[in-house]
């Protein structure tokens, strides 16, 4: 299982992220599309996650800048 | 020169941000309270930073979740 997720939607902000960010960790890291991956929205929510780009480490999700709201991507 | 530059002021969202966020990165970390160090907020601003907190890579600001605005640290 991956030290981290990161959940993103493909959007320049999450790419700068995920770019800058998430594969600078080192740790583990899932990368969740969740435009892709819909049926995943439900487990990100429930740790939290209220727009992407965010990474959710340790159960706690750490939004990075703001990319859109996960409720767009319904 | 540290490969990325992690702006807080020591708020609970700050020290989450920290130990989840900027202390798995894979490289090298500067850590700074602007609150202690409030003489770095023009460097921080300039870098694009908002609030804290937030970490700088290549010139760019992420911002992590939001503790407090940096207007509220001047």
């Amino acid at each position: 299982m991956a030290q981290a997720v990161f959940y993103h939607a493909g959007c320049p902000v999450c790419v700068t992220a995920e770019q800058l960010l998430a594969d600078s960790l080192a740790i583990s890291v899932e990368k969740v599309h969740l435009g892709e991956q819909p049926a995943r929205i439900a487990e990100a929510e429930a740790a939290g996650v209220k727009s992407v780009p965010a990474v959710v480490i340790n159960g706690q999700a750490l939004h990075i800048n703001h990319g859109a709201d996960i409720e767009a991507l319904k």
